[in-house]
């Protein structure tokens, strides 16, 4: 059905797939038209009274409808005033404003231009082993990179296990698509579309083992297309500079300021790796410039983007912010994992792609390992379907956001002389200190003696020199049980005096 | 406890170890004292009735540690003769005897040393789309590669799901070693000494998601520490070389004939990847002569052997043919996998690394991916402690022996013109074609019209000219109930006359 749309000064011809439900249909035309720009930003939307009215639907389909778009930041609203469509298609303008307590009330200092560095051999042991651990026993962990492992949703997962199984004929235990199984490329299509408002197509999508896999065959492809140099953010993961360098490209800097990655500078790279909605590890969201800016240096070079969306379900404190994918998808992949939401251990990640990398980044994954298991996909896929992610994602997005909130209260009591960043969404918090007091090494040394593990700041930069001393905090690591002392410990190690 | 062991002419001191069962250390003892020499090949080793008496322990535990050794093939027994140790570890003694009706009766065509040619692209599209399946709707699949999918035990799997993520604490949902998990290394370690004669360490166990990403993971470590060159069995499976070619080595081939790889050849290469106890496709077991001079030019040159046991599980008319990684620890590497006991679509194999590659093999892996899913491998490992594994193999043995006697016959009868290769073991049979009669190009183009998938032999060489035309034939793929069918559209399309 077609429906002419004419109100508050926007003039919109809304086409309504009559496949699938009306709400699903009009979110979708809803989506549709902004991303095209038919409804431009700041467009006031008319009442869910009126569009009702006019599409012939009911009033609460218009509202759901009204309530995802805003929760996928295409829509704002504010009490009292009229439903719009957002800046830059996400809530990021209001994130933007210096004036909310969630961000950074001051740039972090500033880096200089993106240029070559060489990479730095690992900082320590292997990563399974906790390269950063404190020595000797770890009574307390708060060292960031991995979801509450208590709970894991067990019974869910053998549930959805008992059900493939009966229902799985040979062919899935046979090799498959390189791209993975068919049925979880479909559920993670809707699933990024509607949660993350992802351009995705099943097609499109490559299912991996962790997005370290993910990131290396991108970079390995890319390589062997002739991309010398890879952007990566500064501060950033040491894991991903390593694994993009072995794969070939070099890695340049790409610095970070109080507004996210520096995309606003001249990129001298054929790709770049960014964490848009949640910075990792200083916890800023990419502004709406500098977003425009990273789609607009994709489209004018030809270069492209990795979105790597590590923790983009949990957000707290404002709307969600949509990927930067939605708005570019021709020159952005989106990266996404299960090893936040679930577990790191299951490796299960997914890549959505522009269409001319699918080809090459499925070749690159069929010579590396096949395909990922089939099982465990097929499983996620079932959980999706069923509605179970989604529901162990809210009650983990609930108790993961009371535990930021017991962190920063215990900080402002006990520690008031740190800076807490980065706390509006993900599941670690990034602690400046005061450079008057004691630094990164102290801070470590008498964790070290609590058998607290923590992660310094220092071991995230390429050039660590000069930066500014920090603590990067995962809250989501202790057991609830043992929550309260980690957080005991931390406040302990952070005085000020000796 | 330490005995004196005086019997047969051979003087021998057998240390016990008193730590698990007399049988466990009966065997250990046994097999210690062959592999060091102490126990010669040919060795006439004592009665079960004076070892018994001599050590103290049942005459039942003697003949049931001499039973294991045998199915080892460290010891041969004949009727009415006394048991002696196998000349070179193992009844390959007997398998090149040219009279054993399961031996080739005359060597494959002889190919060229080994010389560098360039890899071939892939042969089509990839490989789960079956690259080289017929075109049209395939009615029977007789291609190789993959076990009876029908047979998959979903049960025992789900069962061992169920009692692993009930026992499974928060760290089982961890990043954890990225040689895997303990448990499963554990597990392997105790079954590939006890099946496979392997000489296994845990620690010297790294679990790969497959074994092409095993493959790929050693030819880059290889290609990393200067191994230019990686010899390749002649004819081979086209997706490894292009694993390792892509890797960064070149690839050599390595001419097969009837006693298997020509490693009595210079090779011209750091590294040698070896089928020896079934070689694919052309199925031959890697006769004795061939064993020790692999062996003995990894040690003389530094060279690394990669034993790729793909099937060893699946051996029919002879004792089992033991590792050759067993008689060389130091310069083999043992490759298996849980694709044709199992699943392919389970991604699980293992490599057994000698000592110096266990770090750097470990590293690639943690660049690659981390680790391998640990759900997966926690599940193989209660399957194999509880012997459902065993349970599983040893039933799929018995099927696919009978399914092999089954195209044996099929084809004697109706098709005597081929001649059948290499069904001592495994899941395919090399069938070749005569001279004068239909070549690979016509029985494909028949398979096509009557739906049949079968794959030519000339897909596996990396020079096809002037090859025997031949077929591999893989017969466990097809269902049991269609399985008969399959076998009259082979031999329909195999006839002689047009």
């Amino acid at each position: 059905m077609a429906k002419d749309w004419t109100s508050s000064g926007v003039d919109l011809h809304l086409e309504l797939d009559p496949a699938g439900g009306r709400r699903d249909a009009l979110e979708r035309a809803l989506r549709d038209a902004i991303r095209s720009g038919r409804l431009g930003p700041g467009a006031v939307v008319p009442s869910t009274r009126a569009l009702a009215a006019q599409l012939g639907v009911s009033r609460g389909t218009v509202t759901a409808a009204y309530d995802q778009l805003i929760a996928e930041g295409y829509l704002t609203a504010r009490q009292g005033a009229a439903t719009r469509v957002a800046e830059t298609r996400s809530a990021e303008t209001r994130s933007a404003d210096p004036t909310k307590p969630t961000k950074p009330t001051e740039p972090m200092r500033p880096t200089e231009p993106a240029r070559e560095r060489p990479v730095p051999a690992p900082p320590g042991g292997p990563v399974w082993a906790g390269s950063w651990a404190t020595a000797g026993t770890v009574a307390h962990d708060l060292r960031p990179g991995r979801p509450d492992l208590g709970t894991f949703p067990a019974a869910a997962w053998l549930r959805s296990t008992r059900r493939v199984l009966t229902a799985a004929g040979p062919e899935a235990h046979a090799l498959s698509d390189p791209r993975g199984r068919p049925e979880l490329r479909d559920a993670l299509a809707g699933y990024l579309r509607r949660v993350r408002g992802v351009d995705a197509d099943p097609a499109r999508i490559v299912v991996t083992s962790g997005y370290a896999q993910g990131l290396g065959l991108l970079a390995r492809v890319l390589g062997d297309a002739g991309t010398s140099a890879v952007a990566m953010e500064e501060p950033g993961h040491p894991y991903h500079r390593m694994i993009v360098a072995r794969a070939g490209p070099r890695v340049v800097p790409l610095p970070v300021d109080g507004l996210g990655a520096r995309t606003d500078l001249p990129v001298d790279a054929g790709a770049a790796v960014l964490t848009p909605a949640h910075q990792y590890p200083s916890g800023g969201t990419l502004a709406p410039d500098r977003r425009r800016a990273a789609a607009a240096w994709a489209r004018d070079t030809g270069g492209l983007v990795v979105e790597d969306d590590y923790d983009g379900e949990f957000r707290y404190d404002r709307q969600p912010v949509g990927s930067l994918q939605g708005t570019a998808p021709g020159h952005v992949v989106y990266a996404g994992t299960a090893s936040k939401t679930l577990a790191p251990a299951l490796r299960l990640a997914w890549l959505v792609l522009p269409a001319a990398l699918v080809e090459p980044v499925a070749e690159a994954k069929r010579l590396a390992d096949a395909h990922t298991p089939s099982l465990g996909q097929l499983v996620l896929a079932d959980l999706i379907t069923g509605h179970a992610y989604d529901r162990h994602v809210r009650a983990a997005r609930l108790r993961y956001r009371r535990r930021r909130d017991e962190l920063v209260g215990a900080l402002r009591r006990r520690a008031p002389h740190v800076r807490v960043q980065g706390v509006a969404a993900g599941l670690h918090a990034l602690v400046l200190l005061p450079d008057d007091g004691p630094g990164e090494a102290e801070i470590m040394a008498r964790a070290a003696a609590r058998g607290l593990a923590l992660q310094p700041l220092g071991e995230f930069w390429q050039c660590p020199d000069g930066r500014p001393p920090g603590l990067v905090v995962g809250y989501s690591t202790p057991l609830r049980s043992g929550y309260a002392a980690a957080l005991d410990a931390l406040c302990s190690v952070l005085r000020y005096k000796a």
